[in-house]
């Protein structure tokens, strides 16, 4: 590509991207955002302090207590008027000493990269040896039955379908979620799941499991895409192939915690609330960059350049750092109780939870009333490649908001790469694009900005 | 994120992808082709052979002739009716030698990751050293003069600018066209521009550059973006500071090369034309993943979607790998002058050469008729996440063909991160992601065969 190929293009866009609209203030301010996001934001330099001076940042650990008091401060930093934290009780489960999965065929042994899923239950502290039974869904679980399945280590092989373009991880992630309750049911020892990414690579991708409480719990594993795989391969051609599984992590009682909060106070509508927000917490195996140290660092910039521009927002725009999403959603929940037992009136909601990829969609979950107002901004969005405001609803964090009839929103960026890293050690500062994350801060701090100024109807 | 946000968030969007809409026939087709690139899809792997077994593709080197080949028996494989080469003459400019660019100063020298830009001269055989003077920018040139600038070596050390957000390369590659001629014009004796890209990094970008006719040609450089911070704050405080600098480049007289061309007969307007295109040159300094083998194997899989699916399309849909689109663009000419010659009627033309990131917009370059009318076919495009359809002109290669009166368009990705890779070592295939590659040939695709079914009026 050469230069005046690219300037023919861009000036041939450029005319669309300013509207003859009747924001035209705001067209301003949002270019000025958009410059302070790019030449002077602090996403990227926060990030890299809670990627690598703090690290991973699971709920009730000390990297979790550690990025408390490193946003609180990041939040004073970026000149928000009230910092405080926001109680929380959250899990307190650790994964212990590295897991052990060891392919055991004939006079071989293989160890296989994998990790213990988030919230199982461990082995005994020997460890387990089974024979595994290898299938590719629930029907063909079921069609094995418990005959086949008793005493035995499932092996759930079933690749997120490259097809799927937006919903390929809501498809696969059945099976890490219910998988250790439908084996369990059938009297497997264990499960272990093909690890839920797009990626053929070697990290094992952990996440939250659950258990009925009608089946005894069993332990249950990831592997990684290509360990997955090999094993495959193996079970077709070897009749006896044994997996040796070790893992001891400890849950203890519940302990507490907190989300972190900065705001500016509303200049004129002191009492009407937009929130935005991310989570604090990150799985334990990478840095949780993507996951989502992203929007946190995102809001804290949403506070630090409405300040440095010298911006008066008109409502209170609250910037809050939620723990506990990945394996709890428990200040997701004190966020809503506060709220509510506070009465606060809470207009708008948005949340970046989705990794650090320039954003292209925002979804609009409010009254018809509503969305058709809010996606009138669109054309101002526009400068930041946001080009899409479909009916959609929030994310986790702020989901439990709702019952309080707030406006929400989520941020979409373009994430066909999320899944590679998404709870894996690939997860790390490294594997984040500066100007991208700097382009959702952006597009954060616009619909903040704008949802204050304007409102967003009833 | 966990599982039921991801789902919440997708199942909101899913029911705007596929709008009620007359075109339902198409929308199956649509599906069928993202699902036929996301799961059996040969442009990752064409692309792997292009960069891997081939590598740089300069025009009229040997891994441009081998590429002809590769381009052709590929066409053949994806089932193209008929495969064939139109000849161009393209320049035959060598790079020589790795360049030296070493400073000097008291009794210290470093060497500078540096490297000749495109099409430069060359300095004698010996090198040359002169004294350094930094500007910003041409004003800063202008206003040293011809006193201060004469016998010396210019570096500008303009750095792209971080807040234009889709139009920073055309504002800074001003300084790697005309940097030799407006240097040259005060006596400067060679130019070293800083790389145009906004990674801090260390890797020089080349890219073509120009003379004037008026004025006598001088050595054009381009050292790494970390290089020129290190030069920057070295002058600053030192005082004499001199550069050498020595590449012995060949020009030599044109040569013959080729397009190469592979097409679909359309059932029942064959002589109408719908083009689809990439660039198979690229630069010597690295494997032109991005720029733009990535263009190349997505047309070429346009063309195989379509016979794998046994589609049949209307009208003619043709693949183009044009020749030297980045140090000549005869290969361009050549296609709008034989188009032209076979008085061929055409219809419609895009091209891809910005990189594979994923496709968000597409331009539309038509009569406002023609704009209005496609522009109706962007809820089908949804479905790949193609979200906008500016008024906008094509790409260089399709620019010529512009006289014979085709609409044209252009497939802008998502590519704040392009100009990493942009003309430099790091345009490797390393650097493309799949499934991005793959939802741009599956959005090329689209419109091929919306514009082949459908024609775009008038």
């Amino acid at each position: 590509m050469r230069f005046f190929a690219k300037t023919a293009v861009v000036l041939g866009i450029a005319g669309l991207l300013f509207p003859a609209h009747s924001f035209s203030n705001d067209t301003l301010i949002l270019k000025d955002i958009g410059e302070y996001m790019l030449t002077r934001g602090r996403a990227y330099e926060n990030l890299r302090y809670l990627c690598k001076d703090i690290g991973p940042r699971l709920s009730g650990g000390a990297g979790a207590a550690k990025a408390v008091e490193a946003t609180m401060r990041m939040l004073k930093e970026a000149g928000a008027d009230t910092v405080y934290l926001q109680p929380c009780m959250v899990p307190s489960w650790e994964r212990g000493p590295k897991e052990e999965a060891v392919v055991q065929y004939g006079n071989n042994r293989q160890r296989l990269r994998a990790c213990l899923l988030g919230m199982s239950k461990g082995t005994p502290d020997q460890g387990i040896t089974a024979p595994v039974v290898m299938v590719h869904d629930f029907d063909e679980l079921r069609a094995l039955g418990a005959d086949k399945v008793k005493g035995k280590i499932v092996f759930i092989n079933y690749a997120m379908r490259p097809e799927l373009i937006t919903n390929g991880y809501g498809d696969a992630v059945r099976f890490r979620s219910n998988g250790p309750a439908e084996a369990g049911k059938l009297g497997a020892v264990a499960v272990m799941i093909r690890s839920v990414t797009h990626a053929l690579d070697t990290f094992p991708h952990t996440g939250s499991t659950r258990y009925d409480k009608d089946v005894a719990p069993i332990p249950a594993f990831a592997c990684s895409t290509v360990d997955a795989e090999w094993l495959s391969a193996l079970l077709k051609k070897t009749p006896d192939v044994q997996l040796f599984l070790k893992a001891t992590p400890k849950q203890g009682p519940d302990v507490l915690s907190y989300n972190v909060i900065g705001e500016i106070k509303g200049s004129r509508y002191p009492d009407e609330i937009v929130t935005v927000g991310g989570h604090l917490d990150s799985w334990d195996l990478g840095e949780g960059a993507h996951d989502d140290g992203a929007g946190c660092v995102q809001s804290i910039d949403v506070i630090g350049s409405i300040k440095a521009l010298g911006l008066k927002p008109q409502r209170t725009i609250r910037a809050v750092m939620f723990m506990n999403e990945e394996n709890g959603l428990n200040g997701a929940r004190a966020y809503a109780d506060s709220a509510e037992a506070r009465r606060e009136k809470h207009v708008y909601a948005i949340e970046s939870d989705l990794g650090a990829f320039s954003p292209v969609y925002i979804t609009l979950g409010g009254t018809p009333t509503q969305n058709a107002r809010v996606r009138e901004w669109l054309p101002l969005l526009r400068q930041y490649w946001v080009l899409h405001m479909p009916d959609g609803g929030p994310g986790a964090d702020i989901g439990p908001l709702r019952r309080l009839g707030p406006m929400v929103g989520n941020m979409i960026p373009y994430s066909q790469r999320y899944f590679d890293y998404h709870h894996a050690a690939s997860d790390r500062f490294e594997a984040v694009h500066k100007r991208e994350l700097e382009m959702g801060a952006a597009a954060l701090t616009a619909m903040c900005w704008l949802a204050s100024e304007w409102g967003v109807g009833e």
